[in-house]
């Protein structure tokens, strides 16, 4: 037998993600490639207690299928969590989805036919452009690092702009108020969609918390919310991330449609998880925990920015992000190639993400991104020498 | 603020799914629409506890990103599980999704562009049909009542032929060995995949219990299995539907493909679900609990069918099915639209699932899909005897 070929988008797939996850395998790597929350801030014994609670008070809504768009209860504590003045929010508001990644998969299901237009802050996040490449979407770069950044005219006949406005995944750029302002005008100018990622909103390290563009759309209004904005949310840096639990808030026929789109998807969300997550946001849980995630976030990310300083200075050059879970590093000679330098990092050890993994046409091969929420200090440090060394070793073989 | 427009396909839904749906929330109407277990059935102690010890003793794997194809000793637990003489499955052969559902988005996703071709048992499954719109495919009818039964030709240049050999849903259907065995030699033969969904393989009422498309085509070969079928199993109708686990057995590379689509589909299914699902198979809480499914099934299916014999055998006309969660009824007077059915039946106070929703273009008006496996005896005697008012007010009234 001759086996049919499969879609055509199944060719244009890179294999960086597929190496670095097979060489996160290896225990003796030092793994600074993923995106990972360390275990130890997980709190296992109150989650297994919850686990407990679930099945036995709620059996129906742990053990059935649940509304596709989320159980009810759920989707209430999602909107009166993000509610606040100037921001009315119902259940209509929000779906539940099996992770931030989910959420992704249903937006380009529902907005995207071949050839459509995404606006996206470049480089943009490695899983959207996984979960749109199937739709065959065409990008435009949101360039904000412009002077006068004025995003209309990439954003005028995209289906959707779209953004990771804290801490961007994979930069840790953190984009400005102004500049927030500036996209929610234009999506209302153009009538575009305005996609904001938010899984790090929770993880400032410093520095005043910048509201959502959710927010500053909703502000021109009074009831329910019906802007341009489509929210993205996730319990997976907060909590846990083996739950799969995310949110999406957004106008409710955006709702309705990506309601549609899960029906077709995976049906449901699993009850279970949705009713520990419920307890664990309204008991506090979450917020009990955050200092912690915080402070262990923090610590590292300075111990793996004092670790760039000392070993990795006239190599590469960064700006300490101000939040989230990485640092991006740009190579200072312009020949490296880091799809190259992920090859041979993994032979001195270690493990980073590439540019080109961000990059729609795969073609930035300048930088790298770094994560420094898994590791300890000292592995965060030995992992920077290691990369130094294969970094000098890509630069001396050259061709 | 114009809102652009959504992609094609969702123009092409049918409201009759949300019709459904939306009905099953008002507790005084028999729901005879879905597809429900009855929760009588679940384990919910077993559970909670296996829950309990799935975070405490394994916090990592409950709670972290697992992998794409599934945590190993689920995948090894699935290969075990169906290995037999003839079919070597090795842990390469195994993907775990979020539900069966999944497993139709991702071949959809994997093997479809636009307009290609799909062989299809017809009537087919709703969700297959929701799943696969978004690719824009074509369908072809496999046509299972045919005298001589030659699948070849529906196969001939199709990306995949789909079946649901046990039990159809809807139709209750089993298909016969010999069209096993014929459907096998013709993906073979015209080297199209051959998708064998089996929810319903363990609902066996009475019969003997027939071999797999997947047994049947690897009979053929040793060594592990790379034959043509695409089988796909669920927990949903052996433990309980909420935990969102199913699983795909496959060729390597066609798994391979499969979860390339599930990296930008929802990245992993929850490691806490996976967790208990394996204890609930390697501890044999499965097995342990079939019986009692069995039974509560067989005697509902039997009520139903007394039922129907009572009230309705003037109207419709069926088939006892051997197995599944459904019975299959065809009207006798052609003039009776069954979309407009549904919408009286509901007034009346039952809800039955109509033949529109099984048809991949929608023009299948002459029949209805009956759920036994949710109600009481009393109640499917109940609903029945509403559906037979409400077809004969649809009949008084037909235009």
């Amino acid at each position: 037998m001759t086996a049919p070929i499969f879609a055509n988008w199944l060719s244009q797939t890179n294999d960086v993600t597929q190496i670095f996850l097979g060489a996160s395998e290896d225990p003796n790597l030092i793994n600074l490639a993923g995106g990972l929350p360390d275990p130890s801030v997980w709190p296992v014994a109150e989650l297994a207690s919850l686990a407990t609670t679930a099945m036995m008070d709620h059996p129906d809504k742990s053990l059935s299928y649940s509304p596709i768009p989320g159980l009810s209860d759920l989707r209430d504590t999602v909107a009166r969590r993000f509610s606040k003045d100037g921001l009315t929010l119902t259940r209509d508001n929000v779906m539940i989805v099996s992770g931030g990644m989910q959420a992704l998969d249903l937006i380009g299901k529902v907005l995207l036919d071949q050839d459509d237009i995404i606006a996206a802050q470049s480089p943009a996040y490695l899983g959207a452009i996984d979960a749109w490449r199937p739709r065959g979407p065409k990008y435009r770069a949101l360039d904000l690092e412009a002077q006068d950044f004025d995003p209309a005219p990439a954003l005028g006949g995209a289906k959707f702009a779209y953004t990771v406005p804290n801490f961007s995944n994979p930069t840790g750029r953190l984009v400005l108020l102004a500049q927030r302002h500036a996209l929610v005008q234009a999506a209302y100018e153009t009538g575009t969609y305005l996609v904001e990622d938010d899984p790090y909103g929770t993880l400032y390290y410093e520095g005043d918390v910048l509201p959502s563009m959710l927010e500053i759309s909703a502000s021109m209004y009074k009831g329910p919310y019906t802007g341009p904005v489509i929210y993205l949310g996730t319990l997976s840096k907060q909590l846990a991330p083996g739950l799969r639990i995310g949110w999406v808030i957004a106008a409710p026929e955006v709702i309705s449609a990506l309601v549609t789109g899960k029906q077709g998807g995976d049906m449901c969300t699993a009850g279970l998880t949705q009713v520990i997550a419920n307890t664990a946001i309204t008991s506090g849980l979450v917020e009990r925990i955050l200092p912690k995630i915080l402070e262990l976030n923090k610590t590292r990310r300075d111990a793996l920015c004092a670790a760039m300083d000392a070993y990795l200075s006239d190599l590469f050059q960064w700006r300490v992000p101000q939040g989230g879970m990485f640092v991006w590093a740009t190579a200072r000679n312009p020949q490296l190639n880091t799809d190259r330098l992920l090859r041979v990092a993994i032979e001195h050890g270690v493990c980073i993400s590439p540019s080109s993994a961000f990059d729609p046409l795969g073609l930035n091969h300048s930088a790298i991104r770094i994560n420094f929420t898994l590791n300890t200090a000292q592995d965060l440090a030995e992992g920077i020498q290691r990369l130094a060394a294969a970094t000098r070793a890509v630069l001396d073989t050259q061709p």
